[in-house]
C-alpha cells in the first residue's frame, strides 16, 4: 500500500509542455506527479500564449523565469542550468508529440508523453532507438492501468484463474460529440483534423486505452488479424471516425471485439472490459474502478473490492486509499507517474535488472498502440476487411 | 392495463406438441396461455414417450383420451371431434417445426411455433402461403417482446425521441455451455447438431431474439449488409457456433453490432439492448425488465419504470402488475400469447382491418429471423466477410 | 421446479369478493390462482356496483348467474348448489375482512384474505377458532414470500450460514402519497380513514409485508420489545401515518429497524431486506427479486441468482422460470396460491401430518401481523416509547 | 474546476502530529494537502517511536532535524525557527486531540484535527475561544464533504428543489469489526477503549461523518430531540457500541433516522444518504461518489454525474477530474484541505468578509459533532429514550 514514502532518492526535476489553464489533461498530469514527492514542478512551456502560460505557471508555483514561451525555449533554458529539468511531460496535440519528444531526448531529458504516442510505428521505432542510445525513458500516460483492480485482473489471469482466455470484450464510448462541431472547443477541433490528430479520432483518442489495458491483462495474447469498421456520423469529421468497431482474432484462438465511439448519446458508463475464459470471466469498468466482477461459471457471481486482503499482492501494492475508501482516476495517474519515476531513477542509475521486470507504460507500449492504430486504419480503408496484424 | 378480462369472445381450444415434463420451455407456453382466459388446454402430444406424455397431460388437467402419442395422432383425433383444438403450440426441436406446422395448417389448425421457425426462408414462404390460403395464423414465440418497456422503446423511437438512429448494440450471452457437451442434457445435444438444430446454434437459439426485438423497436430500419464471425470454442459443436459476432449496416447509415454466446463464463446479465440516436439513447436488459434507461446527451440519465403514468400508452396497455410490482418473463409470454389469440380470433372472423395494424410475432417475423440466420451463415461460411442482405 | 402439473387432485372451485375492474389487486389474485390448474374461477361478488361486477365477471369467464351483487348473495347462492365454491378470496377494504371471512367460514367455505387481516388480535383469535372448528383454512396473501430467493434466505439462515443473527434491517417505502389526498383515488381514501383502514395506514398496508417476510426468514427470533415513531406528513391522514420507523429488540439480543413510508418522494426501489449475522449477511429487494446478495465478511460479495443449481432445494422447488429468465411478482403470488391450495386440499382430506410441516401464510401469520400492528400503535400513541411485545 | 493553480499567495508551512507509517489516515492527510501547492510538508512528530518517525519523515522529504519525537518537541523546535510551521494536522487517537490542539494554538499555530474533535462540548468551546483570541483556524477533517456531488446536494436543497425536507435517512456501516478484538490492530483497540476513544466507538468514528454531511446539505434544519439505541455485539467493547440507531426529530417537523455499525458483516456499500422532500429526493453514497440520484415523484428517476454542465456552480467549482473521469476520496480530502488553507490565509490577512461566507469544516462543525455525540450518549445511557437536543 502506498503511503507517500518516496521510493526514489529525491524528487525528479520536472517540467511540462502544454497542459495549460484551459485544458483538462494538464491537471491530471500534475495531480499524478505531485503527491508522492517523486516529482517537483520547476519549469514549463504551458501555453501557446506565452503570457498566459507564464501567469499560469506562476500560479502553479513555478518560478517565472522558468515559464517558457515554447518547448524550444524550455530546452534551451533548462539545459543551460545545472539544476535543469530531468523529465518533461508532453501534453500537447498529437501532431507535436514526435518533434517535441525527439528534441527533448536529444537534449538528454526523459519524456512522459500523451497517447496516442506518434503518427507512425516508424516514428516510434526511431524514438525508441534515440531514447535507448541516450539512456532515457519515454513514458506514456495510459492513465487507467494504475487502478489497483486492473493489476488484480492481470494477476488473476497470470495465475490461470480464468482458464484459457476465449473472448475479449472492450468498450470505451461516450456521447460528448453526438452533435456537430460548429461550436466545438479547440480540443475537439484538433482531434477531428487529420493534420493535427493523425489518422484516427476516437480509435486513437480512447481506443488506445482499451488496447493497452487489454495488453496489461493479457500479455501472452497477440492479435493475429483484425477487422475495423469505422464511420463519421458527423460528416465533417471524415475521413476520421467518431465510431468504430474492431474485431480481433488472437493467436490462441480467442476472439476480441472492441467498440469506441464519441456519439453514444448520453452514455456515461464509458469503459467496459470483459475477459472471458474457459472457467471464469472478469469484468471491470473505470466508472466504478473499485469493484471487479469475477464470474465463475456455475457459482454465484463475485464482486471484489479494492484494498481487501483477499486480493493479489500486485493489486494491494498500488492501493492508496484502502478498503471502503474510493480510489479515483487521480490515484491511477499517480501510480502511472510513480512507476515512470522509478523507471527513470533506475535508468539514471543503470539498474537494468530492475528495469527488466518493472512494469510501466513505456515506449514499447506506446509503439504497440500506434501499431494497432495502423492496422485498424489499413483495415478500415480497405473497406472494413480482415487484415493480418503487422 | 391488463386485468384478466377476456378480449375475445371465448377461450380458444388449445393443444401442445412437445413441452413435456422434462423441458423448461413447455411451462412458459402454458403460463403464457392460461392466465387470461383466452386459451383452454384440451389436448396434447407432450412427449416422445407416450405413456409419460399421457401421465403428464393428465396432471395438467387434459383428458387422458386427448393425450396423444404423436402429433399425427393428435391431428387425427382432434379433427375428428366437433370440439377439436383450434390452435396448437409447437415446442419441439427445430428440425420438426416445419413438418408439424405444415401438417397442422393442412388440418386447418392455427399454429404457435417456437423459434427459430424453420431451416430456410423457402420453407417459411411455403408455410406462409399455406397459412394464408387456409385462413390461419402462425404465431412465433419470441417471448421477450411482450415486456411493457420493449413496447415503450418502440413508441419512443416512433415519436422521434432518439433523433436519427445511429447505433444498434445487441447482446445475448450466457455461460451455460462453457464446458464441453460430454454429459450435456438432451436439449443441448439436439441444439448443437446441424441435423436437429439447423445451420446455427446460438445464432438461432438466442440471436433471433435479439434480431426480432430490434425489428420491433426499429421497424423502419433495414439491414443492407452484414458480416458474421462465428466460432465453436468447444470443437465438437462445429460447424455450429457457441459464439458469434455480427456487424450490420442499415439502410439509413446506422451501424449495428451483435454478440451471441453460450460460453460467456459466469455471465448472468444475459441480454442487453442499446439503441443510440443523434439526440438520445435507450438501453434495456431482460434481466431487469422493469427499468429502461433513457440517456439524453447533456442531461442527467433517466431511469423509466414500468407501469408509471409518464410512459407511452403502448407500454401501459400491456402492463400487468402495475408500478412498483415486478413483471417477469411469464408476463411477457402472456402478452405474446394474448396478442396471438387476438390475431387468431380476428382471422377466424375475417377482421382484416384489425389484423392490418395488430402487432404480434407472426409468420413474417419468423421468416425475417430465418432470413437473418441465412445471411449470417452465408457470411460466416465465406470467412466472415461482408454480404449483401438478401 | 414448478411446471404446471397439478399437485392436488382437481381444481378448487373458487370465488372472489372484491377485486373488480377498477382495482389493481384483483388481477394479482387471479394471475396467482389460475396458472397451475389448482383453482377454477366459478363465482364472484366482484364489485359494489352489481351490474358492473356482473359484466366484469362475465368477461372473466364466470357464468352470469354466479356473479352476485353482494358477498351475502354469493354465500346464499353458492351454498345452495352442489358444485358451489369451496374457497373464496377476499380482496376488499380492510374493515370488511372480518365480517366477510366470518360469514364464509360459517358457510363452510375456505377463505383467502388480503392483509392486514383484521383490526384486532381478538378478531383473529375468534376467526382462528371458527376455522379450526369448521375444518377450514384461512390463507393470507402476503404476496412477496413466494419468491424463490426468499425461500433461499430462510434455508440459508436455517443452515446457520449467517452465524448468530444480529441485525434486521427492513424497508418498504414509496412516494406515491407524497402529495395530498384532495384528488386521491378511492383506494387511497379508504386506506387513510381509520374507520375503513383500521388503526394504521402504511404500517398495515406495507409494513406487514416486511414483518411477515422477516418471520419467514427468521422463524426462531421473537420480538421482545419495540418502539414505533409514526407521523402523517399530510396532516389530513392523522391519526394514521404515512411514515413510520420501528425499532425492535429480539429475544436473542438482535436489533431490528424498520421503515415504512408512502411519502418517500420518487423512490422506486421499494423493499429492502438485510439480515446481518455474525459471519455473513443476506440482502434482497423485491425490485430485483432474482438476485440475492450474500456478503461473507472478509470475502468477495456474492450475488446468487434464482434457478441456479447451487441454491437450496427449498428455493429451487418453487422456481418457475428457470435460471436467466426473470421471475416477477405474479410468479410469487402463484406460489402463495399454490401453497394455500395444497393446505386446503390437505385439510379437506384430514391430512394433518402434511399440514404440520407445510409452509404457507395462514391464520397464524395473519394474526402475528395484526399483533405487531397493535404493538406499534400502542408504542406510537404513547409518544414513541418502548413497549413490551404482547 | 480546480486545475492546481494556487488560490493563496504561497504554500503554508505544514506539519503533522501522528499519521505515521503504519496507519491509513496519514496518507489521506498528505494526499489531501500536497496536490494544490497550498501546503508544504516541513515538519512532523509522526510516530510514538521517534526513530521510526524520523525515518518515515525523511522518506516523505522532511528534513531529519524537523522530525520530532513528540508534539511538544515539534512546538518547541518550530516556534524557535523563523520559518517554523504555520499549521499542523493532528492525526492521533481521540484522547490526545484536545491537549495537542490546545498546545498548538497556544503556540500560535493553526490546527487541522481529526474527528471526533474532542471529548466534550466544553472542551470544544474552550478551544474555540482560544483560537478566536489567538486569531487562528481549527479545521476538522470531515473528509467526505469535499465530493462535488455533496456540494451539489446542498445547492439543490438551498434552491428548494426538494420542497420541504421531510425525511433524512443516514447510514454508515461496515463489517470490519464483526469478529472479536482478540487479535485486533492497535487502531481498533484504542477506538474501543473509553479512555482513548471517548464515550463512543462507531458513533464518533463514523457517525459524525453522517451528521456533519447532513448539516452541510441541510444547514437550515436543527435537531430538536433524538433517541439513540446502541449496543456492543462484541461484549468486550461495552460500554462503547459497535452498532447504534438514532432517531431524530427536526425543528421543521422532519424525521431522521441514522444507522452506524461496524458489525454489518460483509457490507462494502458503506455510506448512504437520502434526503426526502415534499417534491423530490436526493440519494448519494460515498462508494459511487460520482453519481447522485435525483428522484422527482412521478417522473423518471435521474442520475446526475459529477462534472456535467447541468450541475450547480458550487459543485463544478470543486470538481477536479472532469466528467467521465472518476473522483475518489483523495480528491474530496484535497478540497477539504484547500478550503481550510483558504481560511487560514484569510485569517492571517484578517479578511473577515471572506471568512463569513467561506465554507469549510471548522471548529463550529467539530463542536456540533461532539454535541450530537453527547446527546446520543445521554439518550442511550438513559435506556434509549428521547432526549431534548441540548
Amino acid at each position: 500500500m502506498i503511503n507517500g514514502e518516496r521510493t526514489i532518492a529525491r524528487p525528479l526535476r520536472w517540467g511540462m509542455v502544454g497542459g495549460g489553464r484551459t485544458g483538462q489533461v494538464g491537471y491530471k498530469h500534475r495531480t499524478g506527479a505531485l503527491r508522492d514527492g517523486t516529482y517537483e514542478l520547476v519549469a514549463g512551456a504551458f501555453d501557446l500564449d506565452a503570457a498566459r502560460g507564464r501567469d499560469f505557471g506562476t500560479m502553479l508555483g513555478v518560478n517565472g523565469d522558468r515559464c517558457y514561451a515554447t518547448y524550444e525555449d524550455l530546452i534551451a533554458g533548462e539545459t543551460a542550468r545545472e539544476d535543469g529539468v530531468e523529465v518533461v511531460s508532453v501534453a500537447t496535440p498529437n501532431f507535436t508529440h514526435y518533434e517535441i519528444t525527439k528534441s527533448l531526448l536529444e537534449a538528454r531529458i526523459h519524456v512522459i508523453c500523451e497517447k496516442p504516442l506518434f503518427f507512425t510505428v516508424d516514428e516510434c521505432d526511431e524514438i525508441a532507438a534515440l531514447a535507448e542510445n541516450n539512456g532515457l525513458i519515454v513514458g506514456v500516460t495510459y492513465g487507467f492501468t494504475g487502478h489497483p483492480l486492473v493489476q488484480q485482473m492481470a494477476a488473476m489471469v497470470a495465475k490461470g484463474m480464468l482458464g484459457e482466455v476465449r473472448i475479449v470484450d472492450l468498450q470505451y464510448t461516450h456521447g460528448f460529440n453526438a452533435g456537430d462541431d460548429v461550436d466545438a472547443p479547440e480540443a475537439v477541433k484538433w482531434r477531428t483534423n487529420p493534420k493535427t490528430a493523425g489518422a484516427t479520432f476516437v480509435l486513437g483518442d480512447i481506443g488506445t486505452h482499451l488496447y493497452y489495458l487489454s495488453e496489461v491483462v493479457l500479455p501472452h495474447l497477440k492479435v493475429e488479424k483484425l477487422l475495423c469498421d469505422r464511420k463519421a456520423f458527423i460528416p465533417s469529421r471524415a475521413p476520421l471516425e467518431d465510431h468504430a468497431t474492431v474485431l480481433m482474432h488472437y493467436d490462441n484462438g480467442a476472439r476480441g471485439r472492441l467498440w469506441v465511439s464519441s456519439v453514444n448519446a448520453g452514455n456515461m458508463g464509458s469503459q467496459r472490459y470483459r475477459f472471458v475464459g474457459s472457467k471464469a470471466s472478469l469484468e471491470w469498468s473505470d466508472s466504478h474502478p473499485d469493484q471487479l466482477l469475477y464470474d465463475v461459471q456455475g457459482e454465484p457471481n463475485r464482486i471484489l473490492h479494492h484494498g481487501m486482503p483477499y486480493l493479489e499482492d500486485e493489486s494491494l501494492a498500488c492501493d492508496r486509499m484502502g478498503a471502503l475508501h474510493t480510489e479515483g482516476l487521480g490515484d491511477s495517474w499517480s501510480n502511472i507517474y510513480l512507476w515512470i519515476a522509478e523507471a527513470i531513477d533506475a535508468k539514471a542509475q543503470g539498474d537494468d535488472t530492475f528495469l527488466k521486470t518493472h512494469h510501466y507504460p513505456g515506449i514499447a507500449a506506446g509503439t504497440e498502440g500506434v501499431r494497432w492504430l495502423e492496422n485498424c486504419v489499413r483495415s478500415a480503408d480497405a473497406g472494413a476487411t480482415w487484415v493480418d496484424f503487422q
